[in-house]
């Protein structure tokens, strides 16, 4: 496959994978949403669809939508190195897309929420519901609890992604696999997402952040470049680490 | 494919839709409903295994169910021109049959919510319990932004369901397919569904609304025609704007 | 097949059906359950999974569960008139056996419902918890529609169950088939549950009713032969004019 | 298959099903976790979806996962008794290591909610939070009925695993049987859940609470030693009755 079709396939699929995952944190999380106050349930099958919804569209490519998920393929050796950069950049392109995308399906949420004047109050007090639309932060701040939560969470999605090609024999990503993918996050977000909202993606959480501190929003914060590390790192090592677990195993 | 064979399948399909997509908001919304108050999750689910009800009964025809679907599919080039006329006026009586069922089904919570005098009361506070099961409508009324909600909403769908050709082999929709375009439909209402309520298809919107205006429902309030266009163009605009792009990138 | 297989088959899936079925009704509703207050959306994929876990049991027969699917299937021609009774009786058996086997897996739930003080002035004012582990009670009590409501329901059930055939080539039901029911069914319960509880299965609701009169509960109330009419009755006839459906629109 | 493969396979495997079915419960019980509260639906899902993950992972061994898979296996002759101890032995090895994990991915949570005054006071009027983390509880306690209910939901557990052979022709788990049977664990979470909390399988209760047991908690609480046969021999002997009313019935 040609760089030209990785890069339609991943901006594709990684833009909607975040514009359907930031948008269910923005259905939940901002005023004046039908979906407002929807609960944990709704963030993870939300998240979970958006997986399937951007793997079904960059099927062509693979649908790694994820560095994490590009650094244990080209580990186990299912992706060539030497395509491993129009991966990255692609998802990371798609991501900065899908949160502006985010941002304009929302707009009117993002500004009752943002301007008026007990909102404004409310956001000093709590500033999470803006920022839980662009990037994750920890229940608990602890750089290594945190990264190690991280660490964990990706180490499964990992494992699950890398033997499914055990199960569909090496012919790639089936429909069913991006199903049985999807519904795997699904189950990520349920059981792990607890400590740190689960980016288990670095673009998933570096994009939007990106996009967080471009955005002429009123009244938005900082941006919490201090934590950005975590879920980059930690979602990498677990990630690298699932793939040497596996060539172990099964390699 | 005939004519004949086409709108059978199509009525059919879209009006199952219908019914159960209006149905789970009459049950979430309506008094006296075991489901009342069941929230958000309840009703993209309703709505996403609506699509999926419609879609298995519609098989036959390729379950359009939906003028955006055929749109998208003859700018693709997988349903022809000459068949659009048909599709788009079947998918509009399946909605307007549907929408009457849905009325049937729930007449005795229709009642007691229009005609009790302390519901009558409520519902001149707010009239969106009945309307909603009718018609959607925007939290935060603006209709460049509320159309803007729309076509990202259904350039998502589209995006979807053209690209599954690429991995279905352009064997039409399997059993498979649509399963997996159900729960892209429960992604897009939980992630996208917040600001409009995200009809993503004309008829469904159109239809049970005009069935709103002619039902002799007692203080029904109006039919909100103003922002009927909304849903209607919104839709039809993001599933011609996804068909270009996948033409751009896949064609 | 002989109709012993036929026996075995769907005694142990309808068996299963009404088990989970009702457990759910009792894991949601009775206190001291881990589930209690769990909601709508527990109700209707609990039921649906029971659906899922009886047809994979049941697959060899073609898992029917419900005369309204054995009646449809024999009008449509899929199933031989002589071999409905079996059906019918197997599929009466297993919802009796499984509705004991609530009763003993939910004992000590039942013993506090019914025995504590409290409890009892409680079901005096709303006999609803218990009897709803049984069988299904109207909001709006009014025999015309809320027959009308079950005729519906099952309608769209029959509808999704005949036209099966139309994707799957005739096979027979496919596991993908039980799970694309089993999520109708959930589809069903969301969106048309709200009314009359949505039996859609007359042995669904007979059989158990059967078992709560015969059972030594405590200050169980009665049983509502009233209207255990309804929810056979309607199943059937919707049932049935779905095949006719079928019949004059594919067959 | 060798008895190494088979003890990579299914350690990873059960390592990863305690993982994610101890994080939901760790997610939804412990403060300062995203999805505390998250309910019983929750739970259910998130279960399910552990055993979707482990069983994705495990598939190269048949993803027992479970001593009651593997004995009801034996007793239908899929698994050769000499391949029990392997499987019985990886797999509470892997529970072991889930269990860790849990601690480790939500260490925070656990500081915080042992360790606050007030947590402290809550812990000692309900232990259950942290208890329930690591293994299950009844509601109501009386060691017969709780051990009825773990048999019947292990049995049907076990019926559904075992007549996956008839419809998918013998050839193993499949991948679509891996996602029936997450499904079924959901609908058993959701039906007969709320008595017992569902061990259905020994190593999942008796695993974590060996960590339980050992771990440097603070103000922990007991272990609930009493309790701890029920989740062992009930699963067992549930799923040892399915295999046998399996052989009656299609063997």
């Amino acid at each position: 496959m040609s760089s030209s079709d990785i890069f339609t396939s991943e901006v594709l699929g990684t833009m909607v994978l975040v514009l359907l995952g930031g948008g269910v944190c923005a259905a939940v999380n901002l005023k004046r949403s039908k979906a407002f106050d929807a609960g944990w349930v709704a963030i993870a099958f939300g998240w979970g669809f958006a997986v399937l919804t951007g793997a079904y569209i960059a099927q062509p490519s693979g649908a790694h939508l994820n560095p994490a998920v590009t650094l244990g393929l080209a580990i186990k050796g299912d992706t060539a190195w030497s395509d491993v950069p129009v991966y990255i950049g692609s998802e990371l392109l798609g991501a900065l897309l899908g949160a502006v995308l985010v941002w304009i399906a929302y707009y009117g949420q993002f500004q009752v929420t943002l301007r008026e004047p007990e909102a404004v109050e409310m956001r000093k007090a709590n500033p999470g519901p803006v920022h839980g639309v662009f990037f994750t932060s920890p229940e608990v701040r602890n750089p290594v609890q945190n990264f190690l939560t991280e660490f964990i969470a990706t180490f499964v999605l990992l494992l699950a992604i890398l033997t499914q090609g055990l199960s569909d024999n090496g012919k790639g990503l089936s429909t069913l696999g991006a199903l049985i993918t999807a519904l795997v996050v699904v189950g990520i977000g349920l059981s792990l997402g607890g400590p740190t909202g689960y980016a288990i993606n670095p673009v998933r959480d570096l994009g939007p952040r990106i996009v967080h501190a471009l955005l002429p929003l009123p009244n938005k914060g900082g941006s919490d470049w201090a934590y950005a590390w975590v879920p980059v790192v930690g979602p990498l090592a677990g990630g690298a680490a699932a793939a040497g677990v596996y060539n172990l195993a099964w390699g």
